[in-house]
């Protein structure tokens, strides 16, 4: 008989590992939370837009769904920067061609579940709601829309029950697990841009749009109704704070204040603002991820702040790392998941870190002269010697090498270019010989 | 009515703040998991011997108890270092006078059992396992050992359950709580020296005996029946790891190697290494620590790793505070905890530091004759200048002021100890505008 593989969650990394697994012949099953999003009755989990990129297209690839995907996605090929008085600058985010993809997590998850259930070793079970763990047995149990409870067995338990995992919360309970949840003091609201009176974007669709505020800043990523969902990242406890914006005037007074032409944009502001929930933002990290034949996945083992446009994209190839190890090693589950396990704790804490530092770049730096000189050099470096230098941001989303790469590469980047601010040596970059030589020289 | 106040846990911190409370007129309700430990039934909590100082004495005067618990401790005056050829070197640990003092865990906790049975406002239950928590209600419920379910309602709930509270765990489910757990790659095994025929002492009593082995070390703390208790720290994973001796005879070489001395005072070595659990080191940290009318205190808001012999002492310091706290601020809870909370973090964020960074010392410096030449300047200095000089060690363990005072100052001396020893500026140490100078060119 087949091995069993239970998966707890049936969220993005779960029904994308779910197709991994049955491609290899396991009988797979699903316990999911909420309800079958296939029903149209989706509940916005973290975000309502996910950013998709190369290691996310990746994960999809290996099972015929990228171009799928893509046909619901729309491209972003860098970032618009809205200055107070309205003014626009534009940041590229990669070479001509590169872009990263706008889509909707609902859309995403339920091709995932279509292409799960036609595979007849795929069992999906929504509604479900996990309420006990046994690392030991490999026993986990659930209770239904019903208030019945079921009781899995099976040989191998994943852990793709996202930042407040079940399975993960057993771990906690054993002996020499680490493990951090850190909060930033920032919350953040869910708001729209809509169509104009044609229906049609108001604003560059093909961007992700920037209000960088310094301790503040807000996004929009274009939806394909030709709206933009935005979203708003401001402090506690700052003045004011997230939660003190309480009525039509303060909201509509603070918005006029900091983002005039995006309120324009925005007529249900108001009741977005005072009905969206606030959301959180937090650092999730763990070691191990392996207790027996358990092992976390995505975010349960590494729920990270979203400023990277990462945790999808991360949660993505810890499926495909896993599914490699699976194909390296074969059956034997113990030598598999210790194996997954150190190949991508060291990229989880990684990205971790690179999503926490984006957030600076974005809500402040973007909005000054002097980080977009540097990003302009960068770019030119990186379009003249695309051998040479590739810049950190590329290297995170744009290819598919360790992010614990792209983080060491990225304090040589910016020695190299501080040395180039710094010494004026901008009109030197024709000559690959002094280029080369520069890197060689800003090695740590 | 006397407002109500619930501890969850009846070790040291519980029962001593049951006595403050009590003090001051609150109905006081103590749950303690285990037995009482007066009836003899103790079990060991995380160590059998703990290292008072002057932060836990003062804790203990506060309610009359210090006299009495020194005399059932042993002073110890200075760390007395075993080198593998039986070598001994000692170090003070502060002036001529100042000690720190073994005492056992469970007689000190009897001690102050027996102290608060005498308030009429206190109530105690033992056998009483915590099983759920209601932050919002101030419900704690418990399963005592007939089965019996209780449910307490209080004013207010203090969590004095240890590292793994059950008062925090509810917190950890609220939003925005930050908590971390981190465990060393060290275990550790109680063992023991015995006295000799006579039942007399075989080591000098008035020291903590150190066998410092660089990735790995023995200590040893006097008990008053003329015994020692030894603890072993070593890897989990080292060569060989703690777990990974397991029989007699690798037992015995691996003593007679490395601590040959005392190894002929342990008759009982080979059982009690089989037989006495592998004990684990971790740090937990976490914030906020009030959630509501709840909040933690001690080892649940701050466990730490034992090499500062600060845990206990650290702990009675929170009820001290909290004490000042009610005693400024009355019956405003919200504003009693809020200030309690606020005053500890730092400290408690310090002393955990301060005792991570004691294991090194601990195993490996003070092996070394640098270290010991360093720690006899850091002496002179201090008896010479005792106004100008207090080393962190007397800050931390002589003294009442803040752990993050204490903290800071250390990194202070550091730098005039490093200046004096590379200069050989030694025999300038008798002139005081000098070294008031030093230490004024040495400020951050």
């Amino acid at each position: 008989m087949a091995e069993k593989v239970t998966l707890v969650g049936g969220g993005l990394a779960g029904s994308l590992m779910s197709i991994y697994l049955a491609k290899r012949g396991y009988e797979v099953y699903i316990y999911e939370r909420r309800a079958d999003m296939r029903s149209g009755k989706y509940e916005g989990g973290r975000s309502i837009n996910l950013a998709l990129s190369t290691r996310g297209l990746r994960g999809l690839a290996k099972v015929g769904l990228d171009q799928d995907v893509l046909d619901i996605s729309i491209p972003m090929t860098g970032r618009m920067m809205h200055s107070v008085d309205g003014a626009l600058k534009y940041q590229p985010y990669g070479k001509e061609g590169q872009a990263i993809y706008s889509v909707s997590r609902g859309q995403l998850n339920v091709k995932l579940l279509q292409l799960a259930d036609q595979y007849p070793n795929i069992h999906m079970f929504f509604n479900c709601k996990c309420v006990a763990t046994n690392l030991e047995t490999c026993e986990t149990t659930y209770i239904n829309e019903h208030g019945e409870t079921i009781v899995d067995k099976a040989d191998v338990v994943l852990g793709t029950d996202g930042a407040f995992s079940a399975l993960r919360d057993a771990m906690q309970r054993t002996s020499r697990f680490n493990f951090s949840q850190t909060y930033e003091n920032y919350g953040y609201k869910e708001l729209e841009i809509v169509p104009n009176a044609n229906g049609d974007f108001q604003l560059d669709k093909n961007c992700l749009h920037i209000w960088p505020r310094k301790s503040f800043m807000m996004i929009a990523l274009p939806n394909p109704g030709g709206n933009f969902t935005c979203t708003l990242f401001m402090p506690f406890d700052g003045n004011p704070g997230i939660d003190q914006l309480k009525t039509a005037e303060e909201i509509t007074a603070f918005f006029q204040l900091h983002f005039p032409d995006a309120m324009a944009m925005m007529p249900g502001l108001v009741d977005d603002y005072l009905n969206n929930p606030t959301g959180v933002l937090a650092t999730m990290r763990c070691y191990p991820w392996v207790r027996g034949n358990n092992a976390l996945m995505g975010d349960s083992a590494h729920a990270v702040v979203p400023f990277y446009g990462q945790g999808m994209n991360c949660s993505f190839e810890d499926c495909i790392v896993l599914d490699e190890c699976i194909e390296e090693l074969g059956g034997d589950w113990n030598s598999v998941l210790d194996a997954y396990q150190k190949l991508r704790k060291p990229n989880a804490d990684a990205i971790a870190n690179l999503a926490l530092q984006n957030f600076v770049e974005m809500r402040d730096l973007v909005g000054s002269d002097e980080f977009l000189y540097k990003k302009k050099i960068e770019h030119t470096l990186s379009e003249k010697y695309p051998d040479l230098f590739v810049s950190q941001y590329e290297r995170v989303t744009f290819s598919t090498r360790d992010y614990a790469e792209a983080l060491a590469y990225g304090e040589l980047n910016d020695r190299v270019l501080e040395a180039i601010i710094q010494n004026k040596w901008e009109e030197k970059l024709d000559d690959r010989a002094f280029v080369e030589t520069l890197f060689a020289d800003h090695q740590s």
